[in-house]
């Protein structure tokens, strides 16, 4: 989809995608027997039940769909509240203009030929969107295939739907419209319920981050899922997420073109750091937007977090009536981060009693074939595993039937368990072997025995399961935060001029003087002043030639390491700013530092990307950062606990963790440090280009910037 | 599932296994109406149009299932060649006794109690197998539910099947009988062809080797699909895996335990770098084992497999009705490393005559939704890409309908596409967008319009798609390797005494002599000698005290680097012999070698898997063995190839390319040394317990051991 963006227009309210949403009455405008589209829609606002009056608009007036059509909107009997246009591309906008006049606040409009086809259908966009806005009208798309409220029984939707879809707490985004169809077939077959599915089209007014404010405001959603091909509102987008988070509504995105990382042209070191894609992971994880890769992990793991909302805890106790979903249950659980505790001794002995004589009574629980004999088997070992304090949260691996013999049975065998799930203390997470369909038999049973959502197969359902347990985490983190009182940062004001960079003592400098711990330096001009203040430091010292003009002060011999005393500090003194002067530095002076011995050294860099704004960048120096663009990346703000979360993540965590000999790294430490870094970023604002810390010197809890530099905009 | 080793009995022949799945007769022992087992075995061989005699042995001689029944084995009208065992645990041994005494060939034993609930019952267990033995019974199970036998109709099986399975070309071992319903209705939902498929209970006699090599032999399977809980018979698993990649039949496993990892207690360096599932990944690797970790990814991948056979090439061309799809596909092939090339200017013109204008005529083709207005688009694209050489296959993706409202209509819409696809030069893979059921409605359709098999999903299919692509390069290559001759190692006897551990000198002489690059050095026991020593080396040279006793040298101060001059040489001798007697070497001598420069530090190992024998190992020296565990694991032999493919793997990788200035490492050079060492150790046999070169010094195209250890068993 080409994203033009001047032709994007601000400031849709949430009033107004609710009269989007929720019209009382539709027109079909472009209504025609001829159109596969024309035909789908009419049919699905037909069987969805759609309480309001359904217009057809044809320009001859004839019978369309079997019923009769109005010749123009002007001759509609009333004033509806959405137009859905179908015409064809070179009457859009007189169509347009026509349902302005009528006073048609909303349109769906499908007809394409606009933005995404180049230049003149922009052009042509941009005119249809003059004319809405003008007439006060609220367009979804052009080039959507509009959506399917199922919260108020209304599709405008142009592509068919075969069957029927469950209405529930799913909302969906798609920022593509011939996937619609596959992901509302998924929806379906996992026995899933929507409240409203929205196929974005061009965006040209109501854009995707519009309709997510709409989803979590709307009380039938429970989970917003989207399909995501790029966010075009980013403030916004992250504003939402925040929202959605505090409302306890989970967003689970799969968000594509992952494998286009163009490189950034920014700061040689920090610059790599940042990719793309890499930028997307961490507006979505500081967000708590759950990325997936798949459609499939997409609703299954929407599905899950519909019915169970923030779950308590990360450890789970399983009960499963195979040996081998055991092993498979452990190795996915690893894989996710799923905690699989021992049970209680108590536990233990009363599993004992429920279980027969040659089954283990240990987690995951293997309740063994003898189920066929004992159908009870699964759901006593559940009743059971409630009771053990070691546990969160239970997994039960079960399945409805795909095809049924008796109804009145199955109905029976799904209740009975359904009637223990409903009284357990703990949530029960249901989950099948694998993804297969919920058949429209398997549905009625369930539906029938109020059974409860059948999680889509252990690969996908144990994936959806660790997404939410994490997001459960951070979302009882957010709302612990929230309780505490915002810091407002005061803006920093620093003299400087666009493109001006602030190397070594200016930079170190203004990041002391704004609490990020510094290595301290003297600034020498003479021989007799670098030997007292070796001697003022204490041996041994660095001495460098300060000359912000130079870039690569060591390919000069203008750095002299591990100066061991005031006479050697002398004549270092003189060499660095003898290098000086022949690389035509006129005075040259020099710092002298102290000289620290080995740690772990990171560099932390806030770069400015072109969408997101500034991102902060930690990794470890070297090979890391060089060779393998080992590096986490925060949006500004970002807490002491993400900082640390990041750290962790990191490839080369584990030299964090003080291997070979070196002191483990004080993580609490590194993160005060980075956090002191990331604040004095926010303070300055739009002037700061780039800032980076380069080493940031780790040694235990002794955490130092030993060099930096800053670039102004 | 417990394992009691000695109860298993090897030597069970493939006439044996023939016999066993494919009985002419069969005689149900046990029958009884209260029994759910009974009843479905029977039904599953009603069902499955047996075209032998089915006779019920029930000690009553009461009817059973509606026909009447025998009282004994001995009272059966005919010799039988299939008992299928399903008496109490109490009478087993009896009524194996009395199917030896009838002269029954072949028996499944569904009873449990024995091996997997302790050691009375593997007692019991081995009692069993000693009868069977002594009466020539070959026995699947016991605690097994049987086989489903599609190619020949038989099912005796002990789990209900609901609905029909496709006959095909996939052969399935499972060694979880619970997981069998759950596989064989992934495999029905699948549409995919079965051929067999084992419950492989207890192994007791008949083993997943022996029922491997049962569908490596068998015609009408393409593809084996195996779930492992563990391989009891290393050695034929892997003759019999690599008898299926020469055969073109591709083997996909699931093996759990994955996150059963537990530490070897082995050489402290090297030791630490295998770990049991990374042995058997490497195992799998180099047999050509198609590996996954999903229920879903075998059935996927092995219904690809069995469809396409080997693939041409890794360079795919993708036919999709959608934008959404193209980006999923891009993200995802990255992922899995399928080549998505651009297409040739000539099929791009032809595409554009294809395609509707404002569809992009490039690699993922999306044809728009205008494939709603003409039905043909798809396909004719697919033809257009059929003629680009830079093509190797193409994916197609589509849905077989999932509700038939027309069949008729359905058909000659699949039909036609099915006839273009017939007719493609180069192979056509179907894929779906998700994985939602082929339903029977589905399935009918494409039976009728000869439509080709539908790979599951996207995600899953592309998953499916890589490893298919690998595994036809792996098979390629075999086929290559086995058209050269093999190559004979003569086995090298070493004068050692069990335990016993050369280093240093001892184990580099033995390296060099056998074709392992190795350090020159020359061993002084006087200044004298040392400083000659230098001068024909050339300085700097490292002069090292020679004492196999001493493990950790510089730590007693016994080298000594860097040495610039023959005097200093002298000096270095003194000392380090100083050093040796100070620690109580008695007459202490000293090696001189030359001093290298910087360079790429490998550990090459070979180490002994108490199950899969010698292991070669190969990583980065330092924090990369040390702390990141980074190797590459091989099987021995291995092939030059196989030994570069594994240092590309690693993930310090990048450090070979020549990172931070070093030389890039001549990775031929590399694996010729690797190469030569794991040689050595195939001829050094069962006598070598370990071999560690620690460093293996790479500069560019120069590879040297530095430092070596051998231990002896």
């Amino acid at each position: 989809m080409t994203v033009i963006d001047d032709v994007r227009a601000d400031g849709v309210t949430l009033e107004q995608i609710q009269t989007l949403f929720n019209p009382r009455t539709i027109a079909l405008i472009g209504a025609t027997d001829k159109s596969v589209w024309s035909l789908s829609i009419y049919k699905n606002l037909l069987n969805s039940g759609y309480a309001g009056e359904v217009y057809l608009v044809n320009p001859k007036g004839i019978e369309v769909h079997g019923v009769q059509s109005y010749p123009s909107i002007a001759a509609l009997p009333e004033r509806v509240d959405l137009a859905f246009v179908m015409v064809g591309t070179g009457v859009v906008l007189q169509v347009m203009q026509d349902v302005a006049d009528a006073g048609i606040p909303a349109a769906v409009v499908l007809t394409s030929g606009f933005g995404e086809v180049g230049a003149e259908g922009a052009r042509l966009e941009a005119e249809l969107v003059r004319i809405a806005q003008e007439g006060g009208v609220t367009i979804l798309g052009p080039n959507g295939n509009g959506y399917v409220n199922l919260a108020s029984n209304t599709i405008p939707y142009g592509l068919a739907i075969s069957g029927t879809i469950r209405s529930g707490g799913i909302g969906v985004g798609l920022q593509s419209g011939a996937l619609a169809s596959a992901v509302i077939q998924l929806i379906q077959t996992r026995n899933a319920g929507l409240s409203l599915l929205c196929s974005m089209g061009n965006e040209s007014m109501v854009s995707l981050t519009d309709v997510m404010r709409y989803l979590v405001a709307d009380e039938a959603t429970k989970v917003l899922a989207l399909f995501i091909e790029s966010i075009r509102k980013p403030e916004e987008f992250r504003e939402i997420a925040q929202a959605a988070l505090a409302a306890g509504k989970p967003i689970v995105a799969l968000k594509v073109g992952r494998s286009v990382m163009g490189a950034k042209a920014a700061q040689a070191h920090t610059g790599s750091l940042v990719g793309d894609d890499a930028v997307m992971d961490a507006v979505f994880r500081q967000a708590g937007v759950i990325r997936v890769n798949s459609l499939e992990d997409l609703i299954v793991t929407a599905d899950l977090l519909a019915s169970t909302g923030p779950l308590p805890g990360p450890r789970v106790g399983f009960v499963t009536p195979s040996g081998g979903a055991c092993e498979l249950i452990s190795d996915r659980s690893e894989d996710e981060g799923i905690e699989i505790p021992e049970f209680t001794p108590e536990t233990i002995a009363r599993l004992k009693e429920v279980l027969p004589d040659f089954a283990a009574a240990r987690n995951p629980i293997d309740v063994t074939g003898y189920i066929l004999i004992d159908g009870t088997l699964a759901i006593r070992a559940l009743e059971t595993v409630d009771d053990d304090p070691n546990i969160d949260e239970i997994v039960y691996i079960a399945e409805l039937p795909h095809v049924v013999a008796d109804h009145d049975v199955a109905v029976e065998r799904f209740a009975r368990q359904a009637e223990v799930m409903r009284n357990t203390k703990k949530p029960v997470i249901v989950i099948s072997n694998t993804l297969v369909d919920i058949t429209p038999a398997g549905r009625e049973v369930a539906a029938a025995a109020h059974f409860p959502t059948v999680v889509g197969g252990m690969h996908h359902g144990i994936a959806a399961l660790g997404a939410a347990i994490r997001w459960s985490e951070q979302y009882r983190a957010a709302r612990a935060q929230s309780a505490a009182p915002a810091i407002e940062l005061e803006p920093l004001e620093v003299e400087s001029a666009p493109g001006e960079v602030f190397a070594e003592r200016r930079a170190s400098l203004l990041l002391a003087e704004n609490g990020v711990p510094t290595v301290p330096h003297v600034l020498v001009t003479s021989a007799d002043q670098a030997a007292d203040a070796a001697e003022q430091l204490g041996c041994p010292v660095v001495i460098k030639l300060h000359a912000d003009e130079i870039a690569h002060k060591s390919d000069i011999g203008g750095v002299k390491l591990n100066i061991a005393s005031a006479d050697a500090a002398r004549t270092a003194f003189e060499q660095v700013v003898e290098a000086g002067r022949t690389a035509g530095v006129a005075e040259p002076a020099a710092l002298v530092q102290p000289m620290r011995g080995a740690g772990v050294e990171l560099i932390v860099g806030v770069v400015r990307d072109p969408q997101w704004g500034p991102v902060l960048a930690v990794g470890l120096g070297g090979i890391w950062v060089e060779v393998f663009k080992d590096s986490t990346l925060h949006m500004l703000p970002v807490t002491h606990e993400q900082v640390k979360e990041g750290l962790r993540s990191l490839r080369s965590a584990k030299l964090l963790e003080g291997a070979r000999g070196t002191q483990a790294a004080d993580l609490d430490a590194v993160a005060d440090a980075v956090v002191a870094v990331s604040e004095l970023a926010q303070r300055l604002g739009d002037r700061l280009e780039s800032l980076e810390i380069n080493p940031l010197l780790v040694r235990g809890s002794d955490v130092e910037a030993l060099d930096a530099l800053i670039t102004w905009r």
